[in-house]
C-alpha cells in the first residue's frame, strides 16, 4: 500500500489537533483514501518547546527542510497572518503539493489567486478550515450545492464574540470582564483585536462569498462594526424585548451586486441564530430552490478544525484539480429585499425624529433609545439628523407594541 | 455537447418538482455535469389527468415503455410504498441506468441490496431525498465526514408530527385539530398513519444508520412510540418546566450494538432542537472529531425535495460507482452513558412511587405526573410497579425544583 506524505506548517492548537488526528485515524484514512498517510515533515518556530511528536519526524525552523523534500504529497498549513504563509503554499503548490490551509486571513486575500495556481498545476486546495471550524460549510457549498443558486448566506463566524456576548447576557457581566473570561478560556487570542472588531469575521465571509458567489465584494463597501460598543443595559433592554444581540457576517446579492455587512444585530426569537451561544458558529444560506438552511456546530476547538483539515485530505485526493469557479449565480430579487421596503431597528441616540410621519416609533425604551420600523432611505434620513445615532436590525418576526394593540383591536372588532 | 436522458417514475409533488427544476435549471446543470439534461419519460397513474408537460415527453402508464427505451441514463422514482418501486429500480440497475430514489419506505428496506446491484453494475444509486427534504444530511455523512466516525444521531425527521406539536402547543388546539390544518396544508398525507405513529421517522432514522453505522438495528429492538396520546395538557405542563415536545428519532451505537427509538421527547430550550417548529426538519449528528453538529432546514415541499434529487443528479453522474459502506464504526462508550447513569424523565399515570430513595421525584406537577430523576435500571422498576406508566425523557439542561433549592442553598451559605 502506496504511501501519502504530508508535512504540516505550524504546530499550534490546530497543527498538533491535525498531527494527532492523523495518528490516530490511520484505519480510517486508508478506508477513504486507499493509502497510509504519514507526517514526514512540521515546521515549527521554537526548537526549545516540547512537544508529543514521534521522532522519525522532521522537525524544523527552516520551510527551506520542508519545501526541499522529495515525494511530498500534501502541505497543511496552519499558521497565522498572511506572509510567510502565502509565499510558502505558493511554493508548495508549484512543486506539485496539493495544500490545505486554515488561515482565513491569508485565504480571504490570496485564496482566488491559490485555486488558479493549483488549477494550472492540477492539485486542490482544501480550505474547509478557514469558516467555521467543525461546520462543513465550505464543501457544503462546494460539493452539494451545486444546482442551488445561493442568494444570501448569514453566519456566526467568531466564536469568541458570541462567547462574550452570551456571557454578557447570561452573567450580567460588563464586556471587558467577559472577553477577559474568554481570554481564560483559550477562545480569544492574545491580541482578541479581530475577533471582536469583526474582521475575523469579515474574512471568513469573504472567503464564504468567493464559493458561493465566485466573487467579493470590495472592503471599502462592506460595513464592519465590532461588539464593543455594546452595552450591558442594551443586552437587558433587548432581552425585554425577547431579542438577543448576535454578532453577524451577511452578504446577499442584489441586481448584481454583492451587499455584505459584519454588525452586531438583534434577533429575535424565531431565528435561527436566537440559540445559537458561547462558542457555537452557525450559518444560515438561502437558496433558489431550497429555501433556508442552517448549519450549527463547534466554530473552533484542536479536534473540530483538525476535523475539517483532514476531512480536506480525503477530498483534495479524490476530486479532480480545484476547479476555478466562476460561478455567476442568478440574480433572486425578491420584492421585500427593495430598499423602499420595511424593516425593524432598535435606535440608540436617537436625539431627533424625522419631521415626515412615515416611520413608526416605539414608545421610549430607554434614554433615547427607540424600537422603529423604517425603510433603509428613511434611515438614511435618520443618520443626516442624528450625527452620533446607533442602529442595531432586528431579525426573525418582530413587532411594535402599537402594532400589536391595533392587531388585537382588529381582531377583537 | 452530449445529453444525459432521464426518466421519471411518478409525477406527484416531488416528480414534478424533479421535472420543473430539470427545466428551469439547464444552464447550472451543465456547469456542474458538462452536459445537457432532457427528462425523455414519465410514468404516471392517470392518462387523464392534466399535466404540464412537454409534448416531446413521453408519458405512459406502463413501466414497459420506460425500461424499453434506448440510452436511457438515470431513472427518478418518486412513488411510494415499497413495490412495485423496488422492482422497477431493480431493472433500471439491471439496464445500467443510474437511480435516484425519494421512496424512505422502499429504501429502508432494500436499500442495501440495491446499492450492492449498482456496485454490481457500475452504477450509483442518490437517496438524499429519502431523508429530510431538502437538508443534505445524507451526502453530508457520505462525502464530508469520511474521516470521523458517527456515535450518535438524533432528529425531527417529520415535518407532519413536529408541525401538529408546534400547533398544539402555540394554538392550544387538540391533536385532531392540528392533524385536520396539517392535512389542509398539504404537509399530512391523506393517510396520514405514518407521520403521527412514527414510522415514517423510522424509515428515514433506517437509511441514516445504515450509512453511518453500515448496519440497521432489528425492528423488533427499536422502541417506535407516536405522538397520538400527548394532550394539550400535557403540552402547557411542559411549556411551565420549559420544555417542549418534540418527536425525536434517535440512534447510537454502545458497546458494538446499535440502540435506536422514535419517540416523543421533551427538550430544554439549551438543546437545538427546541427551537425546531412547524414543519422543519432538523439532524444533530455526533462523531468523534467534530463533536456535534445540527443541520436544519425544510423537511419536505416541492423544490426542497426536487433540490435534493437533482443533486444527486451531479452526485452519481461524477463520483465512481456508489461504493457499499462496510463502516465499521469505531466504538466510542462514554461514562455518562451506561445504564446506571441518572437522567430526567416527565412520567404520567405514576401511581405508585418505588419504595427504594433513590429516584428524585419533583412535588406532584399534576395527577399522578412528575418529573423524575433516575437511572434507566430504575426506571424498569417503576414500569414493573406501574402497569399504564408513560414516561417522557428530558433532553438539554434540566433540574428538579429540590436540586435548584439545594443549589441556592449552596451558593448562600
Amino acid at each position: 500500500m502506496s504511501i501519502i506524505k504530508v508535512a504540516l506548517l505550524g504546530f499550534g492548537t490546530v497543527g498538533e489537533g491535525v498531527y494527532r488526528t492523523i495518528q490516530s485515524h490511520q484505519e480510517e484514512l486508508r478506508a477513504a483514501i486507499g493509502k497510509n498517510v504519514e507526517v514526514v515533515a512540521i515546521l515549527i518556530k521554537n526548537k526549545e518547546k516540547k512537544r508529543a511528536i514521534d521522532s522519525e519526524v522532521l522537525i524544523t525552523t527552516d520551510f527551506e527542510d520542508i519545501i526541499g523534500l522529495p515525494d511530498l504529497d500534501v502541505v497543511f498549513e496552519a499558521i497565522v497572518e498572511k506572509e510567510p504563509s502565502f509565499t510558502y503554499l505558493k511554493r508548495a503548490l508549484l512543486k506539485g503539493c496539493h495544500i490545505i490551509t486554515a488561515n482565513k486571513e491569508m485565504f480571504s486575500h490570496h485564496g482566488k489567486e491559490l485555486i488558479e495556481l493549483a488549477a494550472e498545476q492540477q492539485v486542490s486546495v482544501g480550505f474547509e478550515a478557514t469558516v467555521a471550524g467543525g461546520v462543513p460549510i465550505i464543501q457544503t457549498l462546494q460539493q452539494l450545492l451545486k444546482i442551488n443558486n445561493v442568494s444570501a448566506i448569514q453566519g456566526i463566524l467568531n466564536g469568541t464574540s458570541n462567547f462574550i456576548l452570551t456571557e454578557m447576557r447570561e452573567k450580567k457581566q460588563t464586556f471587558i470582564e467577559a472577553l477577559k473570561l474568554a481570554q481564560q478560556n483559550g477562545y480569544a487570542e492574545a491580541d482578541p483585536g479581530n475577533d471582536i472588531n469583526g474582521c475575523d469575521a469579515y474574512f471568513k465571509l469573504m472567503v464564504l462569498s468567493g464559493i458561493a458567489f465566485g466573487e467579493q465584494p470590495e472592503l471599502s463597501c462592506v460595513k464592519i462594526n465590532g461588539i464593543t460598543d455594546i452595552t450591558i443595559e442594551q443586552i437587558e433592554l433587548a432581552d425585554k424585548l425577547g431579542l438577543r444581540f448576535k454578532h453577524i457576517a451577511s452578504i446577499d446579492r442584489k441586481e448584481d451586486r454583492l451587499h455584505a455587512t459584519v454588525i452586531p444585530t438583534l434577533v429575535s426569537k424565531a431565528h435561527p441564530f436566537y440559540h445559537v451561544e458561547g462558542v457555537e458558529n452557525a450559518v444560515n444560506v438561502r437558496t433558489d430552490l431550497i429555501g433556508s438552511i442552517t448549519l450549527q456546530g463547534p466554530g473552533a476547538g484542536m479536534f473540530p478544525t483538525a476535523s475539517a483539515m483532514v476531512e480536506d485530505l480525503v477530498q483534495v485526493l479524490q476530486s479532480p484539480a480545484t476547479e476555478v469557479k466562476s460561478r455567476k449565480q442568478k440574480t433572486v430579487v425578491k420584492k421585500d429585499e427593495q430598499t423602499h421596503a420595511t424593516s425593524y431597528w432598535l435606535v440608540c441616540k436617537l436625539k431627533k425624529r424625522l419631521s415626515l410621519n412615515s416611520i413608526s416609533y416605539s414608545d421610549q425604551l430607554s434614554e433615547e433609545v427607540y424600537a422603529i420600523k423604517a425603510s433603509k432611505d428613511q434611515l438614511v434620513k435618520l443618520y443626516e439628523q442624528n450625527a452620533d445615532l446607533i442602529t442595531y436590525p432586528i431579525l426573525g418576526t418582530f413587532e411594535l407594541e402599537s402594532e400589536r394593540k391595533e392587531a388585537t383591536l382588529l381582531l377583537t372588532r
